[in-house]
């Protein structure tokens, strides 16, 4: 099975279009955890026990962990591994350099530390990208038009008939021969994710924004997703496994994840019955 | 002192542009060592005793680290910390996300592992840069015009009036408050280059291509350096430091990096003199 399908598969099995992202960092974490013997790995695999109900993917974002040097990248390999394997595992480490050294980094992620997908940054090209798609069954989600205020210096530059981000998301879709290519739009820029999604109607979107950096819901379910209701997965990060500096951490990051499900799924339904 | 002051003081000291890079894959350094308990940490002592006489910088390529997960994140730290404190140490990791995770970077970096300057992707704009540019003492070299058939994908996006390079360029050199910023520009594309050094008289270049890649040294050394015969080094990574299976693998080094040294001052030379 391709990765594209798997993730339709998985997504409309759980009943969920929720990635929960891990941007553990130990200032941000309940203190009292600060006393664990992995405060990272506890934390995570706490927040992995309440929110795996309500979630489709995990993304792991790789600056977190590289932040404490090899035990970050110790503490990130134990999460991973402790993930099910019926959620989607993905590495937000926006890699992307030329052939060779992509090599290494797709093995780095995709081998020695288990990842199904990888974010990627465009900049250098197709023969940059084209060692992270050699097994269809491994995806990337390539980076198209981000969420922040910086998206707009390069990503808006336009030859007069399309953006810089219109050219990568019509790259992408020559580059999905395997069918394991997506792209990551963000929700803080609708009316771009629009464009994306009439110029690919069919790769899926890894689109962050929607919590702490309040993307619009409505506008983010009805673009991002495709024609059948699937075809996204919506990242929150601190909006879900910050909620909290007591024991209840959890707990909230569980209530959050199944709030968020069920608010996404009610504007999908929406939308494919419309 | 800046970094960008400090990269021309040991320039001019060490009497070299060169930069050793580190790109230490256990496929290809001599098999022997493979018996050795830490190879890659063995491997590149021997690299840097045989060439630090020759070497203005060393630049590790993290992805060949990464690779081996935790345990080749403590071989890079190790590395770090072996290299004297004159020489200058890049980071070439090729990072950059949105504020809060390229801060994460930043700490990785500059903090946890001790580097002096590292490589970014500007693909996000300047607000995912911003992060790297806090310390004056620290560098950032941001990918300009990257070395690969790839490049021309993105890079060379043109809105009629400039390619994306170029933007790329001039959108740095505002950003370089603080003296610390410089471009990654490579040496297979010598028209290119030309025309970045032209749009910023003073930015350093770090510029990878020469070695393996086959670029041209008449007119990288020409196009690169500034007026001074500096602002400028230039990488080898496969080049220098895979010329033997054998126990004389880095005498081999040695010499090939003192030959890249002298090949280099004399068209540097050429070019002040003229």
């Amino acid at each position: 099975m391709t990765f594209n399908e798997r993730l339709n598969e998985v997504c409309a099995k759980r009943n969920s279009l929720v990635c929960v992202g891990l941007d553990v960092d130990l200032k941000k974490i309940p203190q009292f955890i600060l006393d664990k013997a992995e405060p990272q790995v506890f934390f995570s695999q706490a927040i992995i026990d309440a929110t795996i109900e309500y979630a489709a993917a995990y993304k792991i974002n790789t600056a977190f962990f590289e932040a404490y040097g090899a035990k970050g990248w110790e503490a990130m390999a134990k999460i991973v591994n402790y993930l099910p394997g019926d959620v989607i595992k993905i590495a937000d480490a926006k890699r992307g350099d030329i052939g060779n050294t992509s090599k290494m980094y797709a093995r780095a992620f995709f081998k020695e530390m288990n990842f199904d997908a990888i974010t990627i940054n465009p900049f250098l090209g197709g023969d940059a990208v084209a060692p992270f798609l050699e097994d269809e069954q491994k995806g990337a989600f390539i980076l198209c038009h981000t969420t922040n205020k910086g998206a707009e210096d390069f990503q808006k530059f336009n030859d007069g008939n399309k953006a810089l981000y219109e050219l990568v998301a019509e790259k992408v879709q020559q580059w999905n021969r395997k069918n394991n290519c997506g792209l990551v739009v963000g929700a803080t820029y609708p009316d771009e994710m629009k464009h994306v999604r009439r110029l690919v109607p069919e790769l899926p979107f890894l689109v962050p924004g929607l919590g702490a950096q309040e993307g619009d819901f409505d506008l983010a379910t009805k673009y991002a997703t495709t024609e059948n209701g699937l075809g996204a997965i919506f990242n929150f990060s601190r909006s879900i496994i910050y909620n909290s500096d007591g024991e209840d951490f959890a707990e909230l990051a569980g209530q959050r994840a199944k709030q968020m499900r069920a608010e996404i799924n009610k504007l999908r339904i929406l939308k494919t019955e419309s």
